[in-house]
């Protein structure tokens, strides 16, 4: 029998916190059965929370008390200094200490990329972990980073994203060669700041399948796989993205709502609707990684529910069995090298 | 009888040069009477699209020609070098010696700037010009500057977009105090570059209605007036925000075509989708200000069609009738001198 791939759950952190998590890895289990998985927090609590489920402990569901918890808008180095026994620290300390192989958490974005910086390191040649998550296109999906880990990023990290992105595409994906964009705005040659600029020789001469400046409605042309940016601007790019898209499917439910025909139309249009709303499920994309890490950390929304959580532990999953860690160690070496 | 504004159209640039802005003039004369449009560009092939509609010059259609055009991808400092005659030059001229109130053009966005800048030079106190357009919110609209005019702005370059940004607000739609928000990729304190850092202190301290720090979903939320960032942020959340939209509704026209059922589904839902579409028709919100010059420059969007031109010339007569170059300048010297 091959050995199980074992991931941390932080099961405390994020706006629902154990009521979220349990399900999400009951979910997670039924779904995959060559993992298991450390359920981390107060231990009291979590196996009240296995028992409404009807679960208990077993070979695959692990308990790992923790006494602590991170709030959401606690301030990471507090966080960092004054809760070392905090669900979020003792998930990461496991991946630390090889007994398990990555950490999903829902907690503070601050805290758990501090956390996971101050316990497991950086890899050999990064110098700033970046955030990465897939945002949905017309044909699949583009991943884009940094999405908030760092500011005023030099040309330098710019090309390591684009390193770190890569390997994240053609590990979760299996995308052989990610065609790779840098964010600007314009694709003329002559705009961009300098780290952009300079970015852009680096990335010609790098080995990439790097197709040029690429600007913000190409995130979802589907034409390039990784969108690398700063990490402000990654950020703004991100919420933008989320907040049309919530107004927008408040109008169209509030249009459907309006009448008793517009309710009619509703019914009619359950199918399109349906398709559509399962298409761009934003649950379905929740489980950004935190690339650049000597491990496997993936954070899952802080609203998340069972469903999305469920997610990121799958990609958690991928990241293992890929060793993304390890690739993009190696293909460090190489562009280092080069 | 008031003497007639005069606002002076560029018709020869943009995507569809003459067959958009012609169309476009006569739609916008026949809504507003107190207007004059100088028509500038090749003088015969103006007379000739007149024609089509059965119309000739008058006391509300000049004609001024112009030989040249800037191409869309021609670079700014070429064009302004090279082609002095161009319907864009000629048009900015005529505001410059005060043959005309103001400058609409559908050009190449950094030309138009360049130019612009260089005949109209900019206000006392402003070191640069901002681009500036509403997008629709979940109430009304929000003002974005700079949209990218700029890339590494200063935060004294931040507090002089507010100062413009409030002004467009209070002229364009009448809202006395606009709240404006500094965009940032959270809402602590902590977080932030310097430069948003610098500028969140001196819109504390400005006499503005300042909300504080605001994210990239904020700009739907219908919350905030008038959102201040540095151009190439901004031009991320735009150009970010008109990919989504694009490919949303693709893809709910592509749902609703798929079949004889959906087919019948969208006919249901015609008087909803209609709603929807006319809410968010980007033509309505078609028309960017350029503020900081001296002078009232329009830049209609590149592919705009006669409604969406139209409205970018009604932009205009706004901006001349609420003098938005001599409010700035008054709300400048005012916050200079605090």
């Amino acid at each position: 029998m091959t050995e199980l791939h074992r991931i941390a759950i932080d099961t405390m952190s994020g706006d629902n916190g154990l009521s979220a998590a349990i399900p999400a890895a009951l979910l997670f289990l039924k779904e995959y059965n060559d993992t298991a998985l450390i359920l981390v927090g107060d231990e009291s609590k979590i196996l009240d929370e296995l028992r409404k489920h009807n679960q208990e402990p077993n070979e695959r569901i692990k308990v790992q008390h923790a006494s602590e918890v991170v709030l959401m808008n606690e301030s990471p180095a507090l966080a960092l200094r004054g809760k070392k026994d905090s669900s979020m620290r003792v998930a990461i300390n496991l991946v630390k200490d090889e007994s398990a192989d990555a950490a999903v958490s829902a907690g503070n974005t601050g805290a758990l990329m501090a956390t996971g910086r101050f316990v497991l390191r950086t890899l050999k040649g990064i110098d700033r972990p970046a955030i990465c998550a897939p945002i949905p296109a017309a044909s699949g999906h583009t991943y884009v980073l940094d999405l908030g880990a760092n500011i005023d990023s030099t040309s330098e990290h710019l090309y390591q994203f684009a390193i770190m992105g890569s390997e994240l595409a053609t590990a979760i994906d299996g995308v052989e060669k990610p065609r790779v964009g840098l964010l600007n705005i314009g694709s003329e040659d002559m705009k961009g700041n300098e780290q952009v600029k300079a970015a852009h020789k680096q990335l010609q001469d790098g080995g990439f399948n790097y197709i040029g400046f690429v600007e913000g409605n190409d995130i979802f042309h589907g034409e390039v796989d990784v969108i690398v940016c700063d990490g402000f601007v990654g950020n703004v790019a991100l919420k933008t993205s989320e907040g049309l898209a919530k107004m927008l499917s408040q109008e169209i439910k509030a249009g459907y709502t309006k009448s008793i025909f517009t309710k009619i139309a509703a019914l009619v249009s359950y199918p399109v609707l349906k398709s559509f709303r399962q298409r761009f499920d934003h649950r379905r994309y929740n489980g950004a990684s935190f690339l650049g890490l000597k491990g496997i950390v993936i954070k899952s929304h802080g609203g998340a529910d069972d469903v999305a959580f469920a997610n990121a532990i799958g990609i958690a999953r991928k990241a293992v069995i890929e060793k993304v860690p390890d690739k993009i160690e190696e293909q460090l070496q190489k562009h280092l090298v080069d």
